[in-house]
């Protein structure tokens, strides 16, 4: 475990391409480090760059052959995304090109740029915060307008601020005990624990606010969690079919995370919905019953939008599945063989794709609270309600211990706790583990 | 059919992505035109920006709301790659971003680009000759370092110089005709015409010899052609496999290419060998004799390496296909099963992947006398081999005008004929058409 400022910056110069992996017009590539300028300039035909100025040069290799001809432009150290000095090369977006430019750089000295390296640099050499550096692989990540404007406002919003005012708050109750234990002769103890259980139960209720908004932070940035389920031959996976296939939105599998089960990305006026489980529903539940039912169940408990699918030919029976607290949509299937209707109900055929853009809209207007939800500041990464969580059960434990008088030296050490998984978010502390994981979703070159 | 002079510049300002397409660290939008800048500017947080200077700023949509920031650079016309006005702006390489600046451009007035059609302008502006445009394509096409030589050499090196001087030779030849035209009642007639035909024999033999290094030109841009033939059974198909398996470089369908069979590329030592309609061989050899042997026949014809698979374990019979005029490698196959020993043969057992590397070295060799071709001025594009045939056509029709005693006006006509021909490759003169078929094989955003 290791504070940021103990993480030396590397001495070394590292190098990707920074563009997108294939072929285009132009391709960027991009070397930050301490011999960034001195190894692009060794393979430039001019000799100087002029800090921020886009030079016509030619790319030369090894042997001072042409490769290519394109702009070069140099950014010193603390002007540049990383705060290194970093220069970019754009040159003609073959691979050949690419690559030749690419080992020329690696031959010179510079060494090739692990994923999301470029990103901690800018994290160690403190350009940003750790929140921060994960939004940015949020932002890259972001296919919808709900993800964008979400990484968008953990990058530059409010939620940076957000953490920042909650760890000054901790440090003031943990000064504020400090204070306590340097007078701890004098008898002042009572008051001021009085005083630091107030300000506990505030930071607590803020804390408790953003954990709240977790389930809509996630939703924006994954997609809403939505179960179909319903009795065996109700049209399940018909509805599914006929939902997607009506998606005239970006449907695309989220690069970057990791899913445990096959889900089905539905994208409705910019609504990213997650089909959960899907596979298991429409594999299962037909055909074994009782592995339908406990598969249901999951997805049901997992879901934020139920869809309950039922067979209109057949006589309703209410679902053997609980689905209290959750918002669900009953949807009448078959509706083209059978007349009956029912109040409330969506009624489609999703054979004949009928009442399907009506259950879409249904659909977004279920999910419009969640969407409406103040996104700004918004708590939408595991990791964080992680740690948050243990921020929170710290305090807890901080709280206990002044209520149950407890020596405030021991109280420190909960509070010491607290500001340490609240230090974990913003990175003020952090270890190489965690950064690797963080840094390892990311792609090469940013 | 039109001059390039006469073709008026295009008034609207065009947007694309320049970098390939999908997801990365960042992505490079360009806008070239005449209200590049203006239309820009209506999208960053800055309120102008200077001549090739590296801008950081915001980049907001139409309602002025922030997408993304990054950097944006204005090159002056006359000053950028299309000659026109020019801007180009690194953002976030998400797939959202990438689409929100864009069609934050569109809604302000830009149009979306069309394939090529930067490097379209950068020819209708005089910045480059047609060949050289075609080079880019190339270019960017590349994926072996032999093709991108070709394409470097063709886009900077003689090639248009050669074409030049081709086309001043074609002009001064002209010019005495006309001077003998001016003249005609002077009875110079013959004196200039034996001087007239001197240099048009002089200007064949240059066109020919040309026209004789598109063989090696075509090769390297393309590959090498080779055919594999031999008797049914004798393992053409497994020597293909055994051949492919061990393709330790580069192997990829070559984009922006067409071709008429299923081809196999393979790449030893950054040579490209094409091996021509193997498919038939494969499919059609063994089982029906006659069409093996027809199409045997013609992936001959078209190879310059023809690879003769023997199986070793049956007795040598005379290739039943002509091999004249081929450079061909005789392949011993099962020589597992078989100790015969052959002179100058390779022997293999493509089942057991043994003297794969021997063949391939073998091919390497020879094909290297082709490989040392003065790659520098070389003709490598059908286009301009089909022209250039013309061309020798109308100076061939021109010679012999000259010796039947041909009026002048009449032999004026076919050199005319040569000149225009000559022309429509460095695009002095050109048509829509041509201009189409050849910038639609640019990608978007060059």
């Amino acid at each position: 475990m290791v504070t940021n400022t103990s993480v030396a910056m590397n001495n070394d110069t590292i190098v990707a391409i920074a563009t997108p992996h294939g072929v285009g017009g132009i391709a960027v590539l991009r070397i930050s480090g301490p011999r960034a300028l001195e190894i692009c300039l060794s393979h430039l035909s001019v000799e100087s760059l002029a800090p921020h100025r886009a030079t016509y040069c030619h790319f030369l290799d090894a042997e001072g052959q042409f490769v290519d001809d394109g702009i070069a432009i140099f950014y010193p150290s603390r002007h540049s995304y990383t705060g290194e000095e970093t220069v970019e090369l754009s040159c003609h977006g073959s691979r050949y090109t690419q690559q030749a430019l690419l080992e020329s750089l690696l031959q010179s000295g510079a060494r090739m740029a692990e994923a999301g390296e470029f990103t901690l640099r800018a994290f160690l050499g403190g350009r940003m915060n750790l929140s921060q550096a994960e939004a940015v692989a949020d932002l890259i990540d972001a296919v919808t307008p709900a993800q964008h404007r979400l990484a968008v406002s953990q990058l530059r919003g409010g939620y940076a601020e957000r953490l920042k005012e909650l760890r000054q708050q901790l440090l003031d109750i943990t000064s504020l005990l400090e204070l306590e234990l340097d007078f701890s002769q004098e008898d002042v103890e009572f008051a001021e624990r009085h005083e630091i259980r107030r300000l506990i139960a505030t930071l607590d209720s803020q804390i408790t606010s953003l954990l709240d908004s977790f389930a809509a932070g996630n939703a924006l940035k994954n997609g809403i969690p939505v179960a179909i389920v319903g009795l065996p031959n109700a049209g399940k996976s018909s509805l599914l079919n006929a939902l997607l296939s009506d998606d005239r939105a970006i449907v695309s599998p989220q690069a970057g995370t990791t899913r445990d089960t096959i889900e089905e990305l539905l994208t409705i006026d910019g609504i990213t919905f997650r089909i959960i489980d899907t596979a298991g529903l429409r594999e299962g539940a037909d055909s074994v019953e009782a592995e339908g039912v406990a598969r249901s169940l999951r997805a049901v408990q997992q879901a934020q939008l139920v869809l309950y699918v039922h067979d209109n030919t057949q006589p309703f029976v209410k679902p053997a599945i609980p689905l209290d607290n959750k918002t669900v949509l009953f949807v009448g299937n078959k509706a083209d063989l059978s007349a009956v209707a029912r109040d409330g109900w969506i009624m489609i055929s999703a054979r004949q794709r009928s009442g399907i853009e009506a259950l879409r809209r249904a659909m977004v207007a279920a999910v419009e609270p969640l969407m409406k939800a103040d996104n700004d500041v918004m708590l939408c990464n595991v990791r964080h309600r992680d740690a948050m969580l243990r921020v929170k059960q710290a305090l807890k434990a901080a709280d206990e211990g002044i209520a149950t008088l407890m020596p405030s030296d021991l109280v420190a050490v909960d509070l010491r706790d607290a500001l340490y998984h609240l230090g974990t978010i913003t990175g003020d502390v952090t270890s190489d583990d965690v950064l690797g994981n963080i840094f390892s979703r990311f792609c090469i070159g940013k």
